[in-house]
């Protein structure tokens, strides 16, 4: 799903947020893309090329303040993995106005909260605050888009935070060491492959420097997007974000660089791996997919729905079978993965029921996908699915939250206000028979990774290390 | 092998050698690395930072003239792989000197031959000519190093070669499809995962200003080479290369940026690759091993003579084991490529015999691979294996362009002419011990990709694209 799934490829931190009034000036704002003139929804751009997406929603004298970056994981250069995620952290420690850790304090302290998140295609920072105290968070945002100050001591504390991060996230939990290696294996050429919070022996070496290097690249008004949902009117956002975005000069040529395609994969891929920390036995398998970034026009809403009716849910096809009628899963699903810049994923998961080898799960699940690919689904499991896709969507709307989310994460991915809000209305076209041709397409084994983990006992597991045993799928 | 093993991650270039007289200029040369008293190789730099190495030979009036330029496929920016190579074509296309073509008709009318290669780390061109003809290939050299001229349709002509190479030596040959899926594979991080040619989607885009970028930033006397070995003095040389390539200039800053280290792999990786043009089943597995340069001073010794005890001809423990003994493998062996800048490998590799499953062909591979983990190799194993390889080195000092490459290879990697020629010596120091824990430390099934290559019926083929049955190994 393009609009709610952030999940996948991202990480978002956990933050806290005050008064700390700064100078304003001015900034001409000028319209675009009023062609969908049915939209609630308003979006120009400042003077000095920042964009302005406002949702109003009166419900609540509240706001969601949120700035995109059109810069993600996927792109660092070679070698300095991390660094994205890394500088998100860093933005946190302040600039000539607001000391080291006050940012959030600040927001705290106003009875806001913030938090920021990092993808492979796009950084952004966000703030929900009562209404009243949003001037105080577009000074803070515009100051720290600028003035980041970093100091040594502040690089060298978080770097210590982002490796615990990655201890606690991927290091002590096997299903992430064998998801990161999938990934890795899955995107063998393009940036995708390399973890979002970056290779451990890498991460060890990204300093302020780096910090500063890729700082000064991608963070400009030029390469942003300011989102704000909430109980205001454009006029007034349009009137603060002249006095506080609105001043900051743009900065030449931001765009990033395009990102090198992934070569065909020709032969399946599989990756074991045995941890004695794991719990049941678990097979999960990804196949390169287009994004809707990427794909040919419905293919991406066609994948969309298949795995809706497919892998998503109790009353899923995959669920049915593997855990309802057979047993022979304690749980199994999967997801389509739609809203990468240059790809997308599908993938399919099961774990296996106490005494079911997970080899006989696979192949269960297996047969399931074969005869989707074979038979199709039924008008009345397309139905279903692109019904409650779309209750979601609209429900989706009824959160401020996710809906200036959704705008923000289809703008820094390239899409139009108009493509965004017509994703109901493309669903609406998808037939059995687009459905039926995507899975053909796309469940190509040859483009795919399947990991297995299995939990082993730990002096196995030493033993296995040097030798060969087990060490098949 | 370090010093003759150029096979693996390198390609060969077919080429063809006349008179062509350019004037000359001095430069003073100055003796480097003198230390290595005994050696009857000198080695000096040019005062524009290019090192020479002579290598006497006076059996026969010939020479062989190479430049090694410190630059290969691996040092290519994301996005265009294949630059390396296809610039290596592109050097033949001609100056302002010399017509397009005609580099390797003028060596071939004066008597010589001429190539050209093109590896991860390095790009080396070579001429073999009657001693006489060596003033005329090293202006010939000289001049292309820094005045190449290149035509949009010289280069849209031998895009299209470079693609024919691809097509039939990668696209024809199910084996090198799986070979160049499981070196993908098995660096995930480091560029050696793509392959030298370069990803066919990206060759296509590979232009004029691609080529031009890439010689203008590696291309220049102080990135640079020159081995001569053949029937001439060292004095006779610095005369030569001063009147040549010393009245280049060198161009600031050349050296290559370091390349991101592969991260620690966690789960084994397994391809499955199933093509109707496949002879007999093979499994093939590589193991992340260090190179000469990347690892603990005796490693790459150990692996050397552990992988030629283990698998390098009709006597070693794999053919005797699953060939002679057996009868389950019509071929097998193995290797250690440790000739790379940053990172080598360990392989094995055996071929069904009729009728056997390669299943079993596997299992029986690992056994013997587990056994020797366990034992280590004989005292007898290894003085065999050490003599043999002493032999070979010597034997290979009797190869004029044997040697040369060895020098070559041997600097383009940072190694220096003591180095090189104490290798015999340290092989002398590897214990039985050394080879028992570097086959516990490195058969080490997390840093392996095994790759089974299996026929198949075309029919059959065309089922599985689509969906599963037959995809696992």
């Amino acid at each position: 799903m393009i609009l709610e799934q952030l999940s996948s490829p991202s990480i978002w931190r956990a933050g806290l947020v005050a008064i700390c009034a700064i100078a304003a000036a001015m900034t001409l704002a000028v319209p675009i893309n009023t062609a969908h003139a049915a939209s609630a929804v308003s979006h120009f751009k400042l003077k000095n090329g920042m964009e302005v997406v406002v949702i109003p929603d009166h419900r609540a004298p509240v706001v969601t303040h949120m700035v995109w970056y059109r810069v993600g994981a996927a792109d660092e250069k070679r070698g300095v993995s991390g660094i994205a995620h890394f500088l998100e952290h860093l933005m946190f420690k302040g600039t000539k106005k607001i000391a080291p850790g006050e940012f959030s304090k600040i927001v705290a302290r106003n009875g806001g909260e913030d938090n920021a998140f990092t993808g492979q295609d796009a950084t952004s920072y966000f703030q929900r605050v009562a209404k009243d105290r949003l001037p105080l968070v577009m000074e803070m945002e515009a100051d720290r888009m600028v003035n980041l100050r970093l100091l040594e001591s502040d690089v060298d504390t978080e770097r210590k935070v982002i490796l615990e991060e990655r201890r606690s996230r991927v290091e002590n939990d096997p299903s992430n060491i064998l998801s990161e290696q999938m990934t890795a294996a899955l995107y063998q050429s393009h940036p995708y492959g390399t973890p979002i919070l970056g290779w451990e022996h890498e991460m060890r070496t990204l300093d302020r420097k780096a910090a500063t290097d890729f700082y000064e690249r991608f963070y400009a008004p030029n390469n942003a997007i300011l989102v704000v949902a909430g109980d205001v009117t454009a006029n007034e956002v349009k009137k603060l974000a002249r006095e506080t975005y609105g001043k900051l000069k743009p900065r030449s040529e931001r765009v990033r660089d395009a990102r090198p395609k992934e070569p065909p994969h020709r032969a399946p891929i599989r990756l074991n791996l045995e941890d004695p920390r794991a719990g049941r036995a678990t097979v999960q398998r990804s196949y390169l997919a287009p994004s809707y970034t990427s794909a040919e026009p419905g293919e991406a809403e066609a994948l969309d729905l298949m795995m809706k009716i497919l892998a998503s849910g109790t009353t899923s096809q995959i669920y049915k079978r593997l855990v309802v009628e057979q047993k022979k899963a304690a749980s199994a699903g999967g997801w389509f993965s739609g809203s990468g810049l240059d790809s997308g994923n599908l993938g399919v998961y099961a774990v296996a029921s106490e005494g079911v080898e997970i080899a006989d799960v696979e192949k269960a699940l297996d047969k399931v996908l074969a005869e989707f690919i074979e038979k199709g689904a039924t008008q009345k499991d397309l139905d279903r699915a692109r019904n409650s896709y779309i209750a979601s969507h609209i429900y989706g709307g009824d959160n401020q939250v996710r809906l200036a989310r959704r705008y923000g994460w289809g703008l820094v991915n390239g899409r139009t206000i108009a493509d965004i809000e017509a994703w109901p209305a493309r669903l609406e076209k998808v037939t059995l028979e687009d459905v039926k041709r995507v899975a053909k397409k796309y469940f190509d084994a040859a483009q795919s990774v399947t990991g297995v983990l299995r939990p082993v006992e730990k002096k196995k597991a030493d033993a296995q290390k040097a030798g060969h045993e087990g060490r098949k799928s």
